[in-house]
């Protein structure tokens, strides 16, 4: 006895990736009880991030003017790009301020069985780019997975003969966690990559 | 640097109950990627929800049209009356096929802390409806916590003097658990072994 247009919120929010049905449920309800400006917010939001967000001609991040903001800061170092895979990504490094180059989004990773080739990525877009600008170094923050590893291989073997340094972020065990629980790839990575300490 | 736009739909989904920060961002990026008729599918959900559902003036249950479907249902015993929270929790009994009678929605519970009293709940009209109809049995079906308890207390004496059988479904149901979120079978065994009240 659910009325139509309920059910059909409850339907569009079970489709949202890590909602089930029972949490639909809870979100549409909770819909129906927020006030009015509220919803017409959330429904503009909704609009709004497919009518105004594209994609930075340079690096391939999401941007609502390209070139992006980073791409236009001449304060950032061009002399390193950082591949990621996803936008995400980005602001998972942005927040550690840690990294004051260049990003190059490539917006999935290799993975044939997922029918996923070299040209379905931003890879020539990366090659054109490394030729243009001619950066020292390009770091690879790619998943440390198996299509991650694959990726990494690929771009490197096309990077080598344009002469600029390519690194991959270290793995190893995470800050806060704990050894005993690292898995034992994890754990060989960690000590294969460990790091001479100076006095 | 996150675009304005994404920043704002991060905003809205990280509202909404039960959603953090980090999945309110996970979501935003999955609406950049899906097609855009389906995120003006998801918006119109959104809108028609607020739009288009309004209360049924007899037993305040959401509908699209007043009075519900259950309650223009003649084939729906009009001697039995369910009284229950939210309209989430009609939709929890209806699902166990149990219960074959009326319902009636009071919109919350007695809840003093919080400033909810009988005049913010359709206590009122519950009572009119029972003096009107004079069902044979009002089952209460309030979650079993405090606040349940306290507002069954309240209408039990409220209906005791009207004449009506008043009962409470089971503690079936876990002790601090939620209607909504209860199993079927669980909700069947609590409909079945309703206690009745003594004044």
């Amino acid at each position: 006895m659910e009325p139509e247009a309920l059910a059909r919120l409850v339907e569009e929010f079970a489709r949202l990736p890590g909602i089930g049905r029972k949490s639909a449920r809870r979100l549409a309800f909770w819909v129906l009880k927020a006030d009015q400006a509220g919803v017409d917010r959330f429904a503009d939001a909704l609009r709004d991030v497919k009518r105004k967000i594209r994609f930075c001609d340079t690096c391939w991040d999401v941007t609502e003017d390209s070139p992006c903001a980073i791409c236009r800061d001449a304060r950032r170092d061009e002399s390193l790009l950082c591949v990621v895979e996803e936008p995400s990504d980005v602001l998972a490094i942005e927040a550690t301020s840690e990294f004051r180059g260049r990003y190059h989004v490539l917006h999935g990773v290799l993975s044939p069985l997922d029918g996923v080739g070299p040209d379905d990525l931003k890879i020539r877009e990366l090659l054109a780019r490394v030729r243009e600008s001619a950066p020292r170094e390009v770091i690879l923050a790619l998943n440390p997975d198996t299509e991650g590893d694959a990726t990494a291989y690929y771009l490197q073997k096309l990077l080598d003969p344009v002469g600029c340094i390519v690194s991959r972020i270290a793995r190893g065990i995470p800050v806060g966690g704990d050894l005993e629980f690292a898995d034992t790839v994890t754990l060989s990575r960690a000590i294969q990559g460990r790091e001479r300490l100076h006095g």
